[in-house]
């Protein structure tokens, strides 16, 4: 074996009341990586297709690298290792973009070197990775987007990840506006203070997803899907985010939230057909408004990253 | 049947990170109501046992004749029905006392008159005592002692109320220091505003605690019993509270919790002798600080009240 193709899924982050602890994974958009044995040691990103010329091939900078280099440095692998990234997502969208990089580059690696470690032991070299990325090593992308389903990130100091079960039929539909958000204008509007009545009923919807999540019970989980704590200030950035949410309200869907910072939004459904009618609605929203979206609909990916050709 | 009795179960509210909105059954100790037709029309509290003289026998005082009337009003029944009381559980200990007197009176009447509503629904008549007799109609000590389990109570505004998986194995000792606390002192030392960082933490331990009870992780459930929001301000008021977090923090116990507003705390335990060796170094601690202590050992009630007598 030479080289080993691996696909990592996007995924969405902040899942409303599971702002900053909780992300899922989707089944069909993501990022694809290609990672060969080479007899320069060291590793090398020798190719990147699909991000406009917008991602640095400097092995410090680019995540994949960044990634890779952690990870030979930790099982002592001291060969070359040459890197080719195939983006399937849009930069800066809230979809996960950085992470589905990594994870790809790291689930080929470790297969191609045969599997020195396990799948979820990968996660701290794709956090080291979403530092370089987004200033943060924060878990909620690359988690998901590495073990499939939604994962609950319950703390980084120890870092402790969950994967919580995953009713069957749910759909997400995914709503990216072509507009760009400042990360650190998303981080800045936040308060840092909540009152202890918003805290409580934070805690209640959280613990009520998680759960109408084991339960299957599609009722909870929307009755649940509401943050009290990051929307209110963040959703006034995202074009399209308060219409969006009174077109689907009467479709089925279960709820709405802003993916990551945005300024893409997710819309979680019971069933593929709902999944479609919201797209639908969305589409309408923002012909109305007269902006570019890409709409997306996906059932939740429950196996994560995965590896699609070896040769 | 002229009359029957019905046992309901002491109750844990305010279960660590899930302040305000979790609480769970224990399985021994409890109250006792017998619920006797009349002819003589009305509801009427006949016997109170074992409260030292200290509960009202006014109708719209006890917390047993407040439910009674306003189930018998809901249900349009309009005989005559006796309430009979037999008090288990100290008063004001922080375990649910007038929960329990409410709810088991409700579950007497309802098998009484022949099950005109469901178990749960009697769920607002003893919300409606908890506003008599706590002065705020809360749900997490009614709604466990009459339900069983662990239960979430999402919100109120809808009520929205679930029961959550209990996982095998799981026992409480609940550590009673004789000793009053006024719960208005608890209340006041609540701070009104939490930073964004601690409501996060919160989530993620509530997040955490659910998905541990779902999916019988004992590890989990452990690193989730925290408390950043209520506990670092009202521990200061119960005696033994710090003394008892390090005396059981090396015999294999899951956590420790403040019961409701105290002064009870509890302590969870993946098996009946942890929760015995939790016992015998909490007896240890009251002894060294002097104080009187009762301390119960029990599984964690998953069926909630019922009947004990019929005739």
């Amino acid at each position: 074996m030479k080289n080993v193709t691996a696909f990592a899924p996007a995924t969405v982050a902040n899942v409303s009341c599971g702002f900053d602890i909780l992300g899922f994974a989707v089944e069909e958009m993501g990022d694809k990586v290609t990672v060969s044995l080479s007899d320069t040691p060291g590793v090398r990103v020798v190719r990147i297709e699909g991000d406009g010329g917008r991602l640095p091939y400097e092995t410090d900078k680019n995540t994949c690298s960044v990634a890779l280099k952690a990870f030979a440095e930790h099982i002592g692998f001291e060969g070359g290792l040459e890197i080719e990234l195939f983006k399937g997502l849009p930069l800066g969208s809230g979809m996960g973009s950085s992470a589905a990089s990594s994870v790809a580059a790291l689930e080929a690696a470790n297969v191609l070197l045969g599997n020195p470690l396990e799948k979820k032991d990968l996660l701290p070299f794709a956090m080291k990775a979403e530092g370089v990325a987004c200033g943060a090593e924060h878990a909620d992308n690359v988690a998901p987007s590495l073990l499939g389903g939604f994962v609950l990130i319950r703390s980084y100091h120890p870092l402790d990840v969950t994967k919580l079960h995953v009713p069957k039929g749910l759909y997400c539909t995914l709503v990216h506006p072509h507009f760009e958000l400042n990360t650190a204008d998303s981080r800045s509007v936040l308060r840092q203070q909540v009152s202890l009545k918003d805290a409580i009923i934070q805690s209640g919807n959280i613990a009520g997803l998680v759960a109408g999540l084991f339960q299957e019970d599609m009722g909870l989980i929307s009755r649940s899907l509401q943050d009290v704590i990051a929307e209110p200030s963040r959703s006034v950035l995202i074009p399209g985010f308060d219409e969006v949410k009174n077109a689907v309200k009467d479709i089925g869907a279960l709820g709405v939230g802003i993916s990551g910072s945005g300024p893409t939004t997710f819309i979680l459904s019971p069933a593929q057909d709902v999944a479609y009618a919201a797209k639908e609605a969305c589409l309408k929203v923002f012909e109305k408004i007269g902006l570019d979206v890409d709409i997306y609909v996906s059932a939740v990916n429950t196996k994560g990253t995965y590896v699609i050709n070896k040769s």
